[in-house]
């Protein structure tokens, strides 16, 4: 059942499938390297993965508002496909909220992920209502779609189901889903029972959940790991109705279950920089902190135990 | 006993006493006023506070990089004095932290309070002392003051004894100092302790500990209410040897204790609209709510108990 064919929004162009919040590449001076970023966009769009740049794995925090619009204007350059992108544009800020988002409409982005202004904590859902809909009205652009960024445990401020329904209510054209990384599958599960069925399209923020997701009638998942394992998860995706997909999901899941073990975007990183043979890539920029030599030794090690590959990685360098 | 007449890095422009991060106010639209910033900033100038512009109950992190520039700018042609300013310049992006902080510098700022890169949770040590290094390399000024921003309930990310002493060795001369929001009076006790004689100021983070801090070796409080209570305030800094402080101390927390009931920010706001007259002072940018005509009748009854007065307020509208 695809909840998605029988809703008022929906258009041949919603975003579906599986997203890498695509890892940003830097050089040793933590500057941002577009030409890597475009190869390795590349590289994903190539074996089916959407580009959900700027998110959490993107360090996308740790780049400022100008760095993120040239990063984006150099992807466009690069000929990459706005329609195929998902930039997270949720800042602190609702004033650079609305200028990270206005610029993805206008480069013709098929969605935006959006955090909620995470600094100050405990605020209440009518808080977090206005900041949304403040930047909705300022945008005032019928093609934005946002999928709303529910990620507790990092940003600390969570996007409840009454704010979805409120939202969803007031902005039915323009609020199209969530990426859920609360890690909490009844979260996800509720999301799905109660919005999938408006046209609300439900992403799991990890692949641990991609099986699950999909026959509960979600959209596909936007993880970390899509960065570096891409092929087995699209191929679960794609045939998650055929025989063997619990399997399918047990292999997505001993190769994440090896990132896990480090920090998940300095271990990608690493991986990356192994790969590929270009060794900026281990590079993550403060406060994060890159893989030492023994870390790196054992996750090589355990990687291979997994039997991790990464076709065509020298396009990466 | 002052400890900083002992620090080989102790100079007559060491920013000292009682500072507020000033209130930033808002139109109707959310837009800043910075004619009314000039006026709450001239205002607090004249009854001695200093200026900690952009802190945390100044809402800096719900404005964008931009704003922030351009605010601090129309301050400076207000003819406000940049010595006595110690901004905000902390944000997620270590990229926008230095373009913020050299500014400052370059404005002749008398220090700037930097807040940890705050997004990811759960940094190493390491990280966080990388990400204060990259911002002082990169700003390369010798008139660099940095007071280190300590408030682990919002941000969730903290500075320990251990970052402190490994920065103030690196840099003796630009770590300048800490303010101390942790509302755990053993951490700032213990900072005194082990850093004041370095000549590393410490600031508590509320009035409630201006007489502990002060006795302590401490160098003043910046504190939320000193955007509304200033003169109450400067007193007990300058009165805190004298006979009676305790009492003094007593007064200040009966003022705090009634705005603490409310959201800080929100319900100092709806005291300046109340007194000044003003009523866009009310306004908060979200993720914040203002007060509702209940939670304001309740909060100016309560001051209205303890007393409470804002001589001139006039000139605030």
């Amino acid at each position: 059942m695809s909840a998605v064919q029988e809703s008022p929004v929906a258009t041949q162009q919603r975003l579906k499938g599986v997203f890498s919040p695509v890892l940003t590449p830097f050089n040793a001076d933590y500057s941002p390297d577009p030409d890597r970023f475009a190869k390795h966009c590349r590289w994903l769009v190539d074996q089916d993965v959407g580009l959900a740049v700027f998110g959490t794995n993107s360090e996308a925090n740790s780049l400022g508002v100008a760095e993120k619009r040239r990063l984006l204007e150099s992807l466009l350059k690069a000929g990459l496909p706005a329609a195929r992108m998902m930039p997270g544009t949720g800042t602190c800020a609702i004033s650079e909220t609305i200028e990270l988002t206005r610029a993805a409409v206008q480069a013709g982005c098929g969605g935006v992920l959006m955090l909620p202004p995470f600094y100050y904590k405990g605020v209440s859902d009518e808080g977090l209502y206005r900041a949304f809909a403040s930047v909705i009205d300022a945008v005032a652009d019928s093609r934005l779609r946002i999928y709303l960024y529910h990620i507790p445990p990092v940003s600390q401020v969570g996007i409840t189901r009454g704010l979805v329904a409120r939202l969803l209510k007031a902005y039915p054209g323009t609020i199209a889903g969530m990426k859920d990384s609360s890690g909490d599958w009844s979260n996800t599960s509720a999301m799905l029972s109660e919005f999938a069925a408006q046209g609300f399209d439900v992403f799991c923020g990890s692949e641990s959940f991609l099986l699950a997701t999909m026959r509960g009638g979600g959209a596909g998942c936007i993880t970390a790991t899509g960065n570096v394992n891409p092929a087995a998860i699209v191929n679960l995706y794609k045939t998650w109705k055929q025989d063997g997909a619990e399997d399918r999901q047990k292999g997505l899941d001993a190769t994440r279950g090896v990132f896990a073990k480090f920090n998940m975007i300095a271990a990608m990183k690493s991986a990356i920089a192994w790969k590929s043979g270009r060794e900026e890539w281990k590079t993550v920029r403060p406060p994060l902190v890159e893989l030492n030599a023994e870390q790196r030794s054992a996750l090589q090690a355990a990687l291979d135990d997994v039997g991790f590959e990464m076709p065509n990685a020298g396009k990466l360098a």
